[in-house]
């Protein structure tokens, strides 16, 4: 039988300037600047900044993206309809997925065919402000609650905070945090969000179409999802003194512990120290020391005992669970954040596109066959 | 520079027991039936069940399997207040991504995680139902017209063509007709929406967020929509007479002329003849040869001059057309057919699951640079 590399492991797909991702070194960088300094020096707008225009802004470039960023938050119509409409038990997922698509039938500048990439990026910029905007939406209106009214003097982070939590302004620890856990969640190389979106728009499919594939594929266990997890470990667990005993069992068991080690980054996931001590932050000033107790004794037993670190997935389910986040909204969050490397992902594709035509290696009846008439089959 | 198949081309991203595309050989065939034998002695419904189980069904199967077909037609009262509403000049394609987004709130059947294939073989059976009446039922309210009431007497091809022509039961040459361009149309191998589909579910994410994926990549126009651009051609020639010129014009320009040849099938399109042979048929019925006339024409001069033949896309414009469908529902009517092959598709990647997940040769700035003042940028 021909042989071929399964799940297109080790192929390359195409090239990409955004972010590398350097498994061996536990290094992530966008563009050549490495995250730990995006995350010292730069806001998450700069970072989506430079994600869509492949350099960082000046200050009156920054000014006017940032204006352009808040000023396009507020949802058509009948999107906001769909959504106070939308069964109250949904999949929030479903509702990302379904009000992407949504918003491309309102967007008159997402047209097919030959790409127009100012347009493109003005689309771009659409849609990573509307997407946290679907997902407070949604969750207020499913509580029976009113999504409080948009305002343009918050940045991203402050901004879906206040929606969420009805109208009230988050502590600036809450916003840095939320801020940080968006840069850090940005782009990520060729994850099978991202390689959806680009395989959508490569036929001169639309943004939104691309986008409404990188979701659906986000809501996947195998993708996103990994920090719900987490959060359902620590509320089976319950107590910092019952870790040592439920980690035991597991290992004894060869069960997975959620949030520990990295497919890619064997050494360290670059990502985790950050979203660590932010958690360590919040959890202090909530006064609610119990999850990042449980959290670090976890990450310590696994250390010493397999040489694993906790990933990126581990202490974001802390971070948003102290930032009174609910649980089904973490992968949301997600994909609130990877919509910036999403829609740079597919502008990088437009700028050289070719048609992802992959073959399939027919495994089926050799021999034609004639057709039985149904009697005889 | 590391070399890679751009595009994927020729790489092999996956086996498939559905459909063997030869292209050399210019033939198409299903589970190891060819596509003659099946468009001469199956049903659609057939072809359905085929792709589905990967066996033609017996007399009972198939009954049980048409009265679930045909009883699974309804749509969700949500997802008609939203056809209701959605804009009237809104691209179909849209309408059907995020319709059949939307379907996915409303089938708690629709859960991730490690697949139940017998619950996704019936959500299958489901999206394969319920595409063609949101296509329709879109196209009637647009027109402020109302859906004339579901029926579980007719099969799919007669089915969506009663619900377009506001509840008139199509005559058997039309009803043949579409039955076969749905066959033809059903499943062909790796192609990108295929691919996208697969992509989506391989992180055991859902069905609906695999099929609204494949709908939004379809809606490019190097993938779905190549027929729209036959009818557009035909319009714009206008008359038989003025064929000739036209071709030659195209010609002498080293323009592409819509629907001739095709990237895999270098001799014949096997799906061609089927479709020419219906054209011919229908178009003398309704008394309107002139369609089938330029088509004819433009067929031939092509082979003598450049030894190219007409693909499925040159004969199904002139079918749809025929038929009194508008010419935006083409690429509509192409995704009703092919739900059948990516659902099929997705059903066979969730027997044999793993994640895709390519690599991506990183272009980017080689040496990490400090984040800038932003004053000094």
């Amino acid at each position: 039988m021909t042989e071929y590399a399964k799940g297109l492991e080790g192929v390359i797909a195409n090239e990409s300037a955004l972010s590398n991702v350097e498994g061996k070194a536990g290094r992530l960088s966008y563009l050549g600047y490495h995250i730990d300094d995006l995350v010292e020096n730069c806001s998450y707008e700069e970072v989506v900044y430079l994600l869509h225009y492949n350099r960082l802004p000046k200050q009156d470039e920054l000014e006017a993206f940032e204006k352009a960023f808040r000023t396009d938050r507020e949802l058509p119509a009948g999107v906001i309809d769909f959504l106070k409409n939308a069964p109250k038990d949904a999949n929030p997922m479903d509702i990302v997925r379904t009000g992407v698509s949504m918003l491309g039938l309102y967007d008159k500048r997402a047209t097919i065919g030959e790409p127009d990439l100012e347009k493109d990026a003005a689309i771009a910029l659409s849609i990573c402000a509307k997407i946290p905007v679907l997902v407070a939406a949604f969750h207020r209106f499913r509580q029976g609650l009113e999504l409080p009214p948009i305002r343009e003097d918050l940045c991203e982070a402050a901004h879906f905070l206040y929606l969420i939590n009805g109208g009230e302004v988050p502590t600036d620890r809450a916003i840095r945090t939320l801020d940080v856990a968006l840069t850090l969640h940005a782009d990520h190389g060729m994850n099978a969000s991202t390689f959806s979106a680009r395989v959508t728009v490569a036929t001169l499919s639309d943004m939104y179409s691309a986008i409404t594939s990188a979701v659906g594929t986000l809501k996947g266990p195998l993708h996103g999802g990994a920090n719900e997890g987490v959060i359902h470990m620590l509320e089976e667990i319950g107590d910092p003194a019952k870790v040592d005993e439920y980690v035991e069992g597991k290992l004894t068991r060869k069960e997975k512990i959620m949030g520990i080690g990295h497919r890619v980054y064997k050494v360290l996931d670059p990502r985790a120290p950050h979203l660590r001590k932010l958690a360590v932050q919040l959890t202090e000033e909530l006064g609610e020391p119990k999850w990042i107790q449980m959290s670090e004794r976890i990450a310590e037993i696994m250390r010493e005992r397999k040489g694993l670190n906790a990933n990126v997935d581990f202490y974001s389910a802390t971070v948003y669970y102290s930032l009174g986040i609910p649980t089904d909204l973490f992968t949301p969050i997600f994909a609130i954040a990877r919509a910036s490397g999403w829609t740079a992902q597919v502008l990088e594709q437009l700028r050289d596109n070719r048609l992802y035509r992959p073959m399939t290696l027919y495994v089926g009846p050799s021999e034609l066959m004639p057709v039985p008439p149904i009697e005889n089959r």
